[in-house]
């Protein structure tokens, strides 16, 4: 890691839209993609950040996603509609959903949309985010390919399927953007390449015993340890909304992110929804119970040495420091950069 | 334990009501009463079931909760209501508010209530099956008086802030009716009195600090352990939509449940919800993804000398068998009905 691959977010937001652009993907992948990706980078969630431009890059031209997807409503009444992403990378489909959401909200107070035909889409809390930018509490839900052992379970069964809220608040948006297992795959992956031991409890070896040896980590656990049916049936809610609801894939049944077919589509469902604090409410109400929340949970005492803070202020506090001071990649990301550059004929972003 | 204090669960259902009524209680409120802890004495949610007749009895003789209570709708729009509950035992709004909810999902494809002056309610999956067994999917949160520290805290912050999720499954719902804490404060006490050890990471002393001493335990870790920044953040979900939406009274600005004060009322919200799989797509395509779902799941490999449940099937065992065999009550519960019968002058249910 040196000074010299410190980056800054505008330069690799234009990166990232440059080769969206460059691969012959539509303008609304590029913007969306994009969004998702900074989204993660700028809050500190790598893991769904930049880090994926290079496995989408390779996905639009495997034919996996939609270079130029045109997403079209197919159903719903009232307050719901559901939506055909048409393939599109997994960003088009959840952003559009949340706009259609909010608007519904708008309207009937609440808003759902089920989200059809789409794919990986990143950071579950990218979409919330745009409901609470809005003044409406946002809620979204995905499935993934298998990783995730039951309680008792010994097998990959459910993805990592996040859960992701937000509400408005002053200042930044109260953002919860929660993976269902114990800790995320790649967390054992790291550990792996860096000989550590896993903590106890997070992970599982093929036969679904509990395993600190990151090389034997076959499946991880779900959240809540000995409690980890709590975990396991949270992942099911994120499952029966947005796989079950939607009549798209089940975690189990989903094709492997990684490949190695990158050119059949992976039909994969989400869930949005956003709720108008207006009608349950007046809006200066809504916001002084939230500040009346958020102060007295900032302010509340903390066990010696530790600060408490809300859900999203270790990340919005993450966010303030890169876009004042960029951010340094990864070799990997940096490599995969790289190679897309010469393939698409751009230029590297500014280190 | 001795035979003699097995109840059927016909005459326990029998004597709430007897007992609600012979108080002066409503018709509503001692069904609504009624049907919520028998819900959780069927299951096998002893915690949240007929255990509690006695403390609701308390509370509405000393008038924190109406005996005679009107309900009414006070406002929203759309898909969304707001009831004022009119300081009923707790679930006479929650059922309301679901029965609201469920058709509003009828004619919108979803539909939320919130609830303003409620109080305790009791086993939130009770309201949420409604919905499953009015073929829709049900969500319920509801906050509580403080009991369960943040990740970090060392401050009694939420209750034990439940989250619970129903959706219609061939035979009986799936069902998620989860604390937000670790475990429930009861085992605490339950562990205080049996002298036993607690589990790791579950409790913590005045200062925060974990114990596992249930006598120094004066807080509950949020679900997680390690992770209890995921348990804390589920919390607030319940909070924000329970009652920083509906303008009720934060956890720990509640009053306990236990008293002293049985006079005044509570002022706690709560959150219902219920969405129609009929507007994502058609019934049996839903039917069959869930059908699909949980045969995978039930079939899945478990570990060594396990086996793996769907999230209620548990519970539902535990029904069928009560409904055969009947129930023990504990001695507490039994002298709190003994009390109350003598005082009220109705007849024990047979033993």
């Amino acid at each position: 890691m040196t000074a010299a691959s410190r980056v800054s977010l505008p330069d690799l937001d234009r990166f990232c839209r440059a080769a969206f652009l460059a691969l012959g993907a539509n303008a609304e992948t590029a913007d969306a993609a994009t969004r998702a990706m900074m989204h993660g980078t700028t809050l500190g969630v790598d893991s769904h950040g930049v880090r994926l431009l290079p496995h989408y890059l390779t996905a639009l031209q495997g034919g996996r996603l939609n270079l130029n997807p045109q997403p079209k409503k197919l159903g719903g009444f009232g307050a719901v509609e559901v939506w055909d992403a048409d393939h599109a990378q997994g960003a088009v489909g959840a952003y559009r959903g949340m706009a259609r959401a909010i608007e519904l909200a708008g309207q009937f107070g609440i808003g759902a949309v089920g989200v059809r035909n789409g794919s990986h889409f990143g950071p579950a809390g990218a979409y919330a985010v745009e409901a609470a930018r809005a003044g409406m509490i946002g809620v979204t839900f995905c499935n993934s390919d298998s990783f995730v052992r039951l309680h008792d379970g010994a097998m990959r069964f459910h993805g990592t399927n996040p859960i992701a809220v937000a509400a408005p608040a002053a200042g930044d948006p109260w953002l919860l953007d929660m993976a269902t297992s114990a800790i995320p795959f790649n967390r054992v992956q790291l550990y792996q390449s860096l000989g550590v031991t896993l903590p106890e409890g997070v992970a599982s070896d093929v036969q679904g015993v509990d395993t600190r040896d990151a090389h034997q980590a076959d499946m991880l656990a779900p959240l809540g340890g000995e409690f980890g049916f709590k975990g396991a049936a949270l992942a099911g809610v994120a499952e029966i909304f947005s796989a079950v609801l939607t009549g798209m894939t089940l975690s189990f049944d989903i094709a492997p992110m990684g490949g190695p077919d990158m050119a059949t589509p992976r039909q994969m469902g989400s869930f949005v929804m956003a709720v108008n604090p207006e009608a349950f409410g007046d809006r200066a109400g809504f916001d002084a119970a939230m500040a009346h929340y958020l102060n007295t949970l900032r302010n509340s005492p903390a066990r010696a040495g530790c600060k408490v803070m809300a859900p999203g202020d270790r990340e919005w506090q993450v966010a303030a420091e890169r876009l004042e001071n960029g951010v340094v990649l990864d070799p990997v990301t940096l490599a995969g950069f790289d190679h897309w550059a010469t393939r698409l004929g751009i230029v590297m972003p500014d280190m």
